[in-house]
């Protein structure tokens, strides 16, 4: 397997199995001198965990990160930050029904048609535990840039969507509802559709947009590395992605050039952003944003039949615990995997030195 | 500026402005012993060159490719393949008049404002033309990879767009419109409709659609480099590339799990395939299927608003040759750049070799 | 700080400084289902760690790696493997009289230069304890290898050296004494040779060779990632490290072209071997051997000068527990290093899948 | 072949073989405004070119270059620098009697292994022709580094070497004589002996030095890329070296510590400077200085027994026009190398922007 880094100059190595002893990481890249805010971390990393609030899967998982280097004294020294995040809640026992079973649209099968071999407690390395290791590189990269403002919100919970422009929210809301909706209104409505979606043992997909803010001209590479070539396989890195779109979007492709270009200021700014804050893959000053497109989990608490390693379609019946909708607990994960690129962009373009 | 290579095993390295001497690239990491079929190549060629169709740019460009390494008798010897495309229609004069204009929604403003210096003739490294190495690429990985099958088409012209999934089309069809659109009914509204927008001086967007069949299980690295990631990030990197979608997509957002799982087959296949072909991040065999969204190209042959590097606001005149719609040429390079992903991950997991 | 991994396709990431919680890495690209022999790898830590002789420092670490990912009942998934050695013997109370000096010939002053900070506890960093996760790697990549052999030994130590071909060596005798000579006459004189430099509080430099054989004809890529080039940047990437030669070496560079050639027989293997087992690059079958010279530890148990940080020299005392010779502890390193550059290259070259 | 790409951020790929159309190659990575001094770049050009002198080859070789992008109105403009130098000379009748040969201690026979196809025209990708693009690369990143002063120079032909520390030696010596060593008794000597050898239808080896200054602190990764292991890799990649020393190189690994030790001065720079001006990796602001071992050319004009591709030992009559000593015209390659190294830490560490 090889893919488990992460950037540029702004690296992550990310290991770890689900129920395995621990995941973690090494951030390569960040530079010397940053006095970390630990708490700040620990935060994000409580955004992303499991139990957090009724409509998440009610595992309990501590999620605390121990960092073993790279940090003398408070700051960071420039060299590797290597972290762990024990895996307190193993369960080992709970998963010996599926080892020789692929569940539906799970990475059981692929893994071991590619492999030959596979950790099947919990999904093993196909866990979005894994995000965690983000979610720490996200925190820090985060912190490096303390003038770019990144938020991401859930825009939409199957059919239920924002019915509003970016423009119009306020961020400050988004952490005050379990779903991260940051319009009340809509979010009460996705609250309610994912507690009903829970009782009937079923997921359900949505989408996640981030805004990235102050952000200088001049990020991204023009050709193969687009600043949003980056960002799209960033987002599309992260587990049940299906699609990703910035700017004007798949709207923009009905669209007419008269209509969708972007009318400059004097200062370069520009009037409207159907751009996206990104012309030519290169940062414009204006704000990025874009979409993410999750799928449902493919985790149901319903009977489901599945492949067994004999070529059988036996009956399983899902039990536990799992995610109804996956997209509250990606907020942060967007938002990391958001900061990493931005990061390595800086560094790659000597922003920050 | 960084980032003019693509790959890891198969890599290419691009070079050129549009107005230069010559654009072309250098491929590494071609096995050794192909016999290469130029004619194929130059075939990929025409179909993205200007000038083919009366709906495309009328600008004349022969797109001749000159191989200047890595072939001995015809065959690949797998040392690089340098080649290049001359630029036989600079005609710099056409654009003294933008030496010192940034027009809307290109990148003449993002390339002074990072670079601090450019080659404003047609674009210079911004062109699309840059897009021409990227089929060499494509079409000699197509050779390297004669089982699978990549068809490319287009799917979407604003708003009018294939209503029919890709299951129903006949591919061979794609290259019986100007359009590239199999489905020729709607091809023919497709093609009137753009003579139109051509008419007004405006220009469309549109989305291509991509299907690559006959790939094994096991292609793709399930943590930052899934399939799909890469094949996002290729995609992405496109000029004009608004967004990416695999498998259900945006729509799969809105689905329940219950709807969105593929039940298994005994034989490892999937009944459905919402999942696009990729789980995991990881091929399982099934058809991979992907839409990219163009937006409409932004040069006019309208009057328009640019800026000038003195912070005025001017009217330009849009003039010469355009392309009112960009998806009918957009087809070979978004085959290509599948090609290029899909074979530099049939080297990284050996199954080439 | 960049630069801490080794490797393309079979990649070791390290982190940690000497006086931290824990050094550790990350393996990726091993491939799946190999069973790991863990006593092996211990064993190779033991061949290592200090305090296994009395000709090597007395600092007493037990070097233990905990294996955090990456293993499953035994056998490796294909997931990267994440480690950790707990820093056990860490005296942080030894180092506060050199946190504001540095000490000549030590990397303190460059780190001190390029980041701003340093853990200035034991080297931090730049110790060679660092080693210690290159040694792991390299373990695996030797049970990953079981075909070739690699042996090193000490073949200098001062100016006391092996006066004979290795082929007239017997490797097994390496590990017989604790200079890990194998002509037990010359490892002798080298022990008591660095007995007396020991008494003196003094350190000498010395050679290790290193013979690696049934390497297959192809490894290596003939330009700038040739076989030699990579074998000389992991060589010259150890600590103390001052130059590396393989073949005839220096040697070499006062010989005539009708002396140096080697002349094939039929069977393509040839009957001498001044090229070293490459050619343009290139393993040709035969046995690779080359040598590595490493300078006199810098850490001396005398009175020395040493600058601090207001540009003053100060008189320091050495003291506590130093290294004579650094060549006997850094057989295993070599060894492990060349596992890796040979891992690395069967995999690059699809020798192993 | 993968392997055609030197640099992280100032990068390299080549392209060609030597009697192909052209050899070339593309340089990411440079920044944009810089003014291209052409002439110093066909200077360089003309110091490696065949024909300089009598005393190496007398094939004619104009070794023109021509810039084909990332060129505009004389200077840079930060996008890709595509450039090709045309073979003039080829004159692949002559090279029709090795077709099916493998002369002894060259590529042929590796190649033919490795790949299963090879261009035999005078060694194809294996020959030194290519280096005559990283002369150019060399060229160019000199000119980025205006202030680093590299000198290299022929130390050593055969037994005839500098008996002179390099501090002793006037710099603008080195091009008075064919030789290119800056010594001029030496250099007579060395002159004679060459000229000699050639009679003999023979080659001999020699040693280049290489002097760096005006390097400032901080360069160099201080783990698995340091410094010198990363000018050690890019020397080894050169065709027909052996051996890589810096500082004190392999006198250093006979010294004791006492005697290696370098003792500052109070403003950091030292006293002595055994360590070559790199301490743990990084420069410390002292001259940089290292030696490169070349073995004799392979190609001689006697007699010589080669391989054939069916398993017979033939006679084969070396003729035509040969390289008697390589090292005079490697001398520029040894800069070039050193140049882009030191070029790509500036970048990656940010010094130059």
């Amino acid at each position: 397997m090889a893919g488990n880094t992460y950037g540029n100059v702004y690296k992550l190595t990310t290991f770890g199995e689900s129920h395995g002893e621990a995941i973690g990481g090494v951030i390569d890249g960040c530079p010397p001198g940053i006095s970390l805010d630990f708490k700040a971390i620990q935060k994000e990393l409580a955004r992303r965990k499991p139990g957090q609030s009724a409509i998440v899967t009610q595992r309990k998982e501590d999620d605390e990160v121990q960092f073993l280097s790279g940090v003398f004294e408070g700051k960071t020294t420039g060299t590797p930050i290597g972290f762990i995040i024990p895996n307190t809640n193993q369960k080992s026992a709970d998963y010996s029904h599926i080892k020789d079973i692929y569940r539906p649209s799970h990475a059981d099968y692929v893994y071991q048609q590619k492999y030959g071999i596979r950790d099947y407690r919990g999904g093993g390395r196909s866990s979005a535990r894994e995000t965690a290791s983000r979610v720490v590189a996200g925190a820090i990269a985060k912190q490096i840039l303390p003038d770019v403002k990144i938020n991401a919100f859930v825009s939409s919970v199957g059919d239920i969507f924002i019915d509003k422009p970016y423009q119009a929210l306020d961020f400050t809301l988004t952490e005050t509802n379990p779903v991260r909706c940051p319009d009340q209104a809509t979010a009460a409505k996705m609250e309610e559709y994912i507690r009903q979606i829970r009782k009937e043992g079923d997921t359900v997909g949505g989408t996640v947009t981030c805004v990235i803010q102050n952000v200088p001209v001049g990020l991204g590479e023009p050709v193969f590395d687009k600043l949003h070539a980056e960002l799209g396989k960033a987002m599309l890195s992260i587990n049940a992605v299906k699609g990703f779109e910035y700017g004007s979007g798949f709207c923009g492709a009905k669209m007419k050039g008269s209509e969708h270009n972007d009318a400059f200021n004097p200062d370069g700014t520009t009037k409207s952003n159907l751009s996206g804050g990104i012309q030519g893959g290169i940062s414009n000053g204006m704000d990025i944003y874009f979409r993410v497109a999750f799928k449902p989990v493919a985790t149901l608490i319903q009977e489901y039949d599945a492949l067994d390693n004999s070529g059988n379609i036996v009956k399983m019946q899902g039990k536990g615990r799992h995610d109804p909708c996956v997209v509250p607990r990606a907020v942060p994960i967007v938002e990391s995997m958001a900061a990493m690129v931005i990061a390595d962009f800086y560094f790659l373009n000597n922003i920050i030195k």
